[in-house]
């Protein structure tokens, strides 16, 4: 247990790319994809050791907030905090800091995606722990960041200077998601790491950058929080919450707070060496899966039964029914009650364009 | 109207490779698999232009009784005969043979399975009125040949000879399934035909054939005939039937017959040259579905709704739900209530392995 560690959750992605099992109430980390408990309550239980259930805060939508509730019984209801209306990262971390810097002077954020997998817990929470304490000396920026396996450019990448204390090392630069080229670069250099979008800081070291780098929201997010608590919360929340900057904390605050300098910026970088996986396709999905699975021909299919016969490295999701597989490689298909979708491993990652079809359409029961 | 025709259905196949659509009491010809009445429907529809309902008989099994009668109101249940066993073609249609030989001696006989498609039907009873003609004047057989239009290796195929009367020409010889390289001769020639398995024969030719042919299925058939419309007829149906030879009228009497050579034979053949499809895969119905249609892609899906991202040749039946095909071509989807199949175009034909596997796992629900 770290007595000021306040696990802080954003969770009001869409996760479209998950569709047609992800829908706008349902959204990715409300799915069970990787065993029987979903990737918010996955996401819980392995902070749980390091952090009591009353410290822990969710930020989402309204959509997706009752469902939320209802997953995570064991935390407090009036820490799942709606937003009025998506605003990026940094008014959603920003309000979590104004809240819990009245709170507790001395408190600690880790900010944590809430869809991701982890396959080493017990590692994952030494990295957190060193982490924490770095981020409660002082002024100090903890992140993640994940050793890079290919030349991602879906991925924000981080560059590592030099050794500070410890596994830490300082960090020079945020790049966000590059070229095919330049991503190689960086993976060949040896000194970029992918962006976990896991971070650690004080509130207080938060809440002053954010004061420094966005003063006007800054501003906003402070009153919104000493409101927190009384019965004017949900109407100045609603007011003034959609007034606030549109920006991600890596724009907002780190890319300028970098520009400082390896030394003036004091951001810390930490390798997240504990089997991080975004999941951010079906084919990613499928591809841990068949990581830990000791299946020969890489077919992976949740169903009632299954017949397969020269079939390798598909993917079919049909829960309630018998599969057939006869003669075909690398498609994914996603069988759910109202929808039915036809893709390959190679192409997954199109899947967001059905939801905007269906977005357009107004086809509103199916997104 | 042809008054001595008395056309008779076989529709007692499985038609397991339309699975999983078809099931062991919803057999291929009792699906509407082109249009909205199904095969069997559509079968009987074509021919009652040229006879009258109260002539048609239908031969299938028990399991598939019921539907039968069900889809075929206006024809008479007491014609809808289920064999207490499968015994192949010679003996089902011998029996017809020897009953109608009873009820009408100058009966002509048609013999069709119940699950083809026709495009052209006004050419189709064409061909047939002539057909019954020549069979009507005599000992002859004619058959329905197709003119082929690949070398398949899974028909049977025709020899044709010198020309006859009208557009009849007389039958070499019958060949069964022939490997690639004869097949692909064959269909050089010019002088080969698929056989359609569409026959006519006067109930007196076919009786006096299998008589000669098969004299101990014949004798059995004729006491079963015999006992046709009598309180006894269901015991001795069940009792002799099962001891009939299980073989096919192309064996038992086409191929020996033909063998007299092609004046001594009487076997004539008819190009049924009315857009004749067996629709003997996914892959066929998809084709035969495509060339109907307008789509530039060569998609097929039925379905609540669709969107096609690069996306081309893919057959989905999923008429329920909102279907997505994003990056995939060729790729043959069928959905139902308990199970689904994905398969290729290119191996649709292998989707009676998997009904093979079912029953070997005694998965009987699922066939």
């Amino acid at each position: 247990m770290l007595a000021n560690f306040y696990p802080v959750i954003l969770a009001g992605g869409r996760g479209t790319r998950f569709w047609p099992l992800s829908r706008k109430k349902r959204a990715k980390q409300l799915l069970a994809l990787d065993g029987k408990d979903t990737m918010i309550q996955q996401t819980v239980a392995r902070l749980l050791p390091l952090s009591s259930a009353k410290q822990f805060w969710i930020i989402t939508n309204e959509d997706l907030r009752p469902e939320i509730v209802g997953q995570l019984r064991k935390l407090r209801p009036e820490h799942v905090i709606a937003e009025p209306m998506g605003r990026n990262t940094a008014p959603a971390i920003g309000l979590a800091a104004f809240i819990l810097r009245r709170e507790n002077p001395d408190a600690v954020i880790g900010l944590f995606p809430s869809d991701h997998v982890v396959v080493n817990e017990t590692r994952f929470r030494e990295v957190l722990s060193e982490g924490v304490e770095i981020a409660a000396a002082g002024e100090n920026i903890v992140v993640l960041g994940v050793e890079p396996s290919r030349p991602e450019t879906g991925y924000g990448y981080i560059q590592a200077g030099s050794l500070a204390s410890g596994n830490a090392r300082h960090v020079l630069r945020f790049t966000e998601k590059p070229n095919a080229e330049r991503a190689a670069e960086f993976v060949r250099s040896g000194n970029f790491y992918w962006n976990s979008g896991m971070f650690l800081w004080s509130a207080t070291t938060l809440a002053n950058a954010l004061t420094e780098h966005l003063p006007k929201t800054a501003e906003l997010l402070e009153k919104i929080a000493a409101d927190y608590g009384t019965r004017k919360f949900p109407a100045t929340f609603r007011r003034l919450y959609p007034r606030c900057e549109d920006i991600s904390v890596d724009y907002a605050v780190l890319e300028p707070r970098s520009a400082k300098g390896e030394q003036e910026s004091n951001i810390f970088c930490l390798r997240a060496d504990f089997g991080w996986n975004d999941l951010g396709s079906w084919t990613a999905l499928h591809e841990h899966h068949v990581a830990k699975s000791t299946s020969a021909d890489g077919n992976l299919i949740s169903s009632q039964g299954i017949f397969t016969l020269n079939a390798s490295g598909n993917y079919v999701h049909s829960p309630q029914k018998f599969v057939a597989v006869v003669g075909v490689s690398d498609i994914v298909v996603i069988d759910t009650e109202d929808a039915l979708l036809v893709t390959t491993r190679a192409n997954s990652q199109d899947v967001g364009k059905v939801v905007k079809f269906l977005d357009e359409k107004k086809l509103k029961k199916l997104v």
